[in-house]
């Protein structure tokens, strides 16, 4: 598996990347940025995994999300893949910022056209850590994995299906269930088919419902965020997690709305309680 | 004086927020950047005026600064004004980005048809800060001035010739002699006619030769910066300060360059010396 560097820089002692690749996941080049913080020139560091949200790429949280300064103190690779495949052989619907590219909501798609490159799941899960794994000094015994919004999501599914393999998870205004979130509906639908017993395994309240856990679990949540009624609903996850026995910390963070000036905001609380638990 | 709100939202404790107002001395809207403190809901804050680089706006810095975290710490304002005029009626010339929109250099244009809008001196030092002064809790006694690279430039210019006004001067990677440097003869040409003698008075490296002072001065400079020694060349800032009697901390960073990577890393050091210094 050959990669390509677009860009380093140093920052806050460590380097920050950003990488193409040709993926066999998406069928099509994909972009990620890495973070490699200066402690990796002595021993292999942990690797935190950041999920980001509808209508983003890699850049918007190298730009705005302010990881690095405590990734750099606290010895934390952090990994920023894209959202979707991209690219003009990728099918994509342009006037909806809620599918296609920029929305691949971290599934494999099962629907044609779609599930040609649509499988975001694979990739995050498979693909992109074995890269990583043979690119970079990780220690892919310590993982960790966070994210926002359509990437909380990611997180929080991903987590929940593979426990043994990340210590940690949290997320930023994740969407709890996106089998009734009119966020995620639609795209659920044409990726997944008509069929809601297929969304489940997507879906983090319906995942614990059906058995899945993980050992604890943090959320951060904006109260002036324009999507909590009909979008993200912490509640149901709160509901399901207290149902089934996991520990949720839950804040509800007075006046945050649903941008990058909230995740920065709560963005070192995140990383310091992911390092605890990649110790 | 009025002004619009654009946008506001909650960060780090405090409120990030976009303004535009319509300027008289740029003859056209101007928008520009405020992040309030907590601290300012107790009594008026110091004010910090962040000015910006080629090709920026007020938001590069709002996304890749990574102030708003020590400014809350620290009680400060920040005011991040854009680069130059924009809009229809504003000359431009869209091929060079050296010149014209995102490339104001902080001077008063004196050549037509440049000097009907060009007029960022007056607007950053009397016609900003007024409205500042008006619409902020801002204690304007007690002001700090930085910026990058042409902000660096700016910031440099404007407190050797307003030093009473600033208690604090710093700089990322300035133009520190814009008469001679590649990035800004053209257009200082275009802005202020062919006699060089008009450039002196916004020239910090021609300034300081000229009389003006200031009490102590930091300047932060990546070494792996592509720009130094065409563009840059801090070490004509040192010889004049070492000349004039300055106090100038020049610290080279080792393996940064030019970008916000390098800026936010550095961000703490600039936002601390200054709240030492106008406390």
């Amino acid at each position: 598996m050959s990669m390509k560097t677009v860009s380093t820089a140093k920052s806050h002692g460590g380097i920050q990347g950003v990488y193409t690749h040709a993926s066999a996941s998406c069928a099509c080049d994909m972009t990620f940025a890495v973070f490699v913080p200066p402690q990796a020139a002595e021993a292999p560091c942990p690797v935190m995994w950041y999920l980001s949200g509808l209508t983003c790429t890699h850049q918007n949280v190298m730009d705005k999300g302010e990881y690095r300064r405590l990734a750099a103190e606290l010895g934390l690779i952090v990994v920023c893949p894209d959202t979707s495949p991209r690219g003009e052989t990728v099918p994509d619907d342009a006037q909806d910022w809620q599918f296609g590219s920029g929305a691949g909501f971290y599934v494999d798609a099962t629907q044609a056209p779609y599930d040609a490159h649509y499988r975001m799941y694979s990739y995050v899960t498979e693909e992109l850590p074995a890269l990583i794994a043979q690119n970079f000094p990780a220690d892919m015994n310590r993982q960790g994995i966070f994210g926002h919004s359509m990437g909380g999501h990611g997180a929080l599914t991903v987590a929940l299906k593979n426990p043994k393999r990340f210590k940690s998870c949290s997320a930023f205004a994740p969407i709890v269930s996106p089998s009734t979130s009119d966020w995620s509906k639609k795209a659920f639908e044409r990726y997944l088919g008509a069929d809601e017993d297929a969304w489940r395994v997507h879906d983090a309240c319906l995942l614990i419902e059906d058995g899945h856990r993980f050992g604890e679990i943090m959320v951060d949540q904006g109260t002036a965020d324009g999507f909590l009624e009909e979008g993200l609903k912490p509640w149901l996850l709160e509901e399901a997690c207290k149902k089934a026995g996991i520990s949720l910390t839950l804040r509800m963070q007075e006046g945050y709305d649903h941008s990058y000036f909230f995740i920065s905001t709560f963005m070192e609380d995140h990383l310091r309680w992911h390092a605890q638990r990649l110790a």
